[in-house]
This record gives C-alpha cells, structure tokens and sequence, in this order.
C-alpha cells in the first residue's frame, strides 16, 4: 500500500470515528486511547471495544451471529441487573459472556504493525497479532481472559444462585483487568517506551 | 530472515515434532495434517493442539497458568468421565473449558504467510493471524467457539446436573467442529484450491 493510500484509509477512518462518536456508538471510556492511537502518523483506529459483560439468547450452540442480546455492560455488573435481564430471556440457550477489548489498528508498514504490537502484548494483550496484509495493514490487539458460559435452555434458567455470583464474580474480574491493560497501552504509548 | 535460517529453524522444528511424536506428546489425529503442512517447502509447524476439553483447578481468577488439570480430553466425554474427575476436586476453582485447535506454522516469507492464513480463515479458523515478525515469520491458526464455564468454588461444585449436562453438550459441539475445520482445512491444503 502506497503512503497515500494509507492517508486515503486514515481519513475514512477518522471520519467514521467521528460519526460514531455523534451517534454515542464508542464507549467513552476508550476514546483518550483511540485519540492517542490516532495521533500518531503511521497508525490509525478501524474498530474497538473496550471489553464488555452481554447476556444473549442463542438459537443453536455456537450460533453467535444469530444472537440476541439480553444485556450488555462495558463496566462491573451487579446479580440485580442480571437477575432483570433474565425475565427477557424465553428461548434457545442463554449465554453469560465476559470480553476483553478487542482494537484493530491500521498501519503504515510492516514494521510499524510489528512496533505497535510489542506496545499491546507489553501491556497485557498477549493474543495481539496481524490480522491482514492484503490491500491493508491490520492488527488487531486482544487478550486472553474471557468467560463464555451456557447458563440456561429452552428458556428455562439452569444456575444456581451460587454459580450465577461465581459467572459474576469472573466476569467483573475480566472487565477489571481489562481496564489495568488499557490504562498501561496508553502510558506505554504515550511514553513510546519501546522505541527509545 | 535469509532461506537458510528458514532452513535451520524447519530442520529444528522437525526434530522436536520426531521426538514429541516418539513421547506420545502429540495427539495423533492431527498428525496427517502436520505431515501435510511440513510437506511444503515453505512451511513447517512449531507447535499445534487440535482442540480439547479441560477441567482445571485454578487458585485464582484469571491465573491459568497456576491451573492443576483434572481431566484432558481431545474427544467427545461423558458425564460420568467428568463426574469421576470432580472427586479429585478440593480447592480454589472450577472450571470446564472446551477450545478449539491452535497450531503455530513457520513461514518463509510473508506472502507464504499471507496465503496460509486464506487457507486457514477458508477452512472456518477464522481468529488467524500473524504472531511474530521478528526473527521468525510465525502465524496462528485458531478458531472461535469454545467454553470458558465456572463450575465450582472452594472445592464445592456449584452448578447443577442439567448445568453440568449443557456444558458438556457445548464443549462436544466445540469438538466436533474443531474436527471438521481440521478436516476442511486438510482437504483444501492438499489441493492447494486457493493458490489455482
């Protein structure tokens, strides 16, 4: 990819960015990281997540395209508003599943894809790798830490209270530590400690 | 990385695919599929697991790697199998997780690279990528669907017969598709479709 190129894909990224920044469709929270990515000349922000508790209600085991969510929390969850969230829940399985962020960042060359993934698996995000070569350089930046728990079917609750705070209690924890590795991306990033 | 150290780094990972093969340390259903990939000049493989299903122990959440393994298995299970595992549960947590497979292929270039991963995403692995650019050009090939199920605290199970049931169904299915990605993958490898 010519460096014009990447200017052209930089610019439609940004743009889209700011639409959805309009439509509150980016969690706040990730925004400072997203602008910092974003300021640096070899990079810019495709995607992002910055990790998230949903509740979803599944026709068929591994069927998540078919999914409806039931919930959905970037922050730490209580049993209360699990417990609301299951008086929708009527069919199919029923999912609790707890993600870690999840970025895919474009970049310029080769080598800065490979700079900017030492900064992600440095500051935690140990499944960080390159995920596209072709027209254009993508990386996606994750980690491992995750929960992906069946906790009903056909519509009918299968947990003990017990094991929903146990689901809870992990889950909570994946969003803690997610939020501990976005916070050292950033430091990393802004220091460019790597580089120097 | 110049063709020899390519050289070098394939005779290495040979070598140690022979001696893990001779100490059983490889499930061998993969095997043909290993055999397949390092038929290709531009390839070999450095270290694969064709998808299992665990029960851990784990002393604290999210710290996998202090886990003690109660039950392994590269195959469908039963209830009573896992039941037999249960009673040499005592503390800390537990957990049932089903993943898929994950192998590690050297490449000599990164086109060689580029046009695996298309093979790998083809044959339904869609959460492949590169992992190293550095000394060694390294990709991962892995898919999605798995199960990361609490099942117990403080060595009391908390999840209930039809619980226990549903996380089994679950971690079965990973299994089975995990064999027929394997086998897609196989089958389209031996044709090399892609590359015509």
């Amino acid at each position: 990819m010519s460096n014009k190129e990447f200017q052209i894909a930089k610019q439609r990224a940004l743009t889209s960015l700011e639409q959805a920044k309009k439509n509150k469709e980016v969690d706040s929270a990730i925004l400072p990281l997203l602008s910092l990515i974003n300021s640096f000349e070899e990079y810019y922000t495709s995607s992002s997540c910055a990790g998230r508790i949903v509740l979803l209600e599944i026709p068929e085991i591994g069927d998540k395209q078919q999914a409806t969510f039931l919930g959905k929390w970037h922050r730490p969850i209580t049993i209360n508003e699990v417990r609301l969230c299951f008086k929708k829940y009527h069919n199919h399985y029923l999912w609790m599943l707890a993600q870690p962020p999840i970025f895919h960042i474009g970049a310029a060359s080769i080598d800065a894809a490979d700079s900017m993934i030492k900064y992600a698996v440095a500051s935690g995000f140990k499944n960080s790798g390159l995920r596209s070569l072709q027209k254009k350089i993508i990386l996606e930046v994750c980690s491992t830490e995750r929960l992906d728990a069946p906790l009903g079917k056909n519509g009918s609750i299968l947990c003990t209270e017990q094991l929903l705070r146990l689901c809870i209690e992990h889950a909570n924890t994946v969003l803690q530590k997610s939020q501990q590795k976005l916070y050292r991306f950033k430091r990393l990033l802004k220091g460019r400690i790597l580089d120097k």
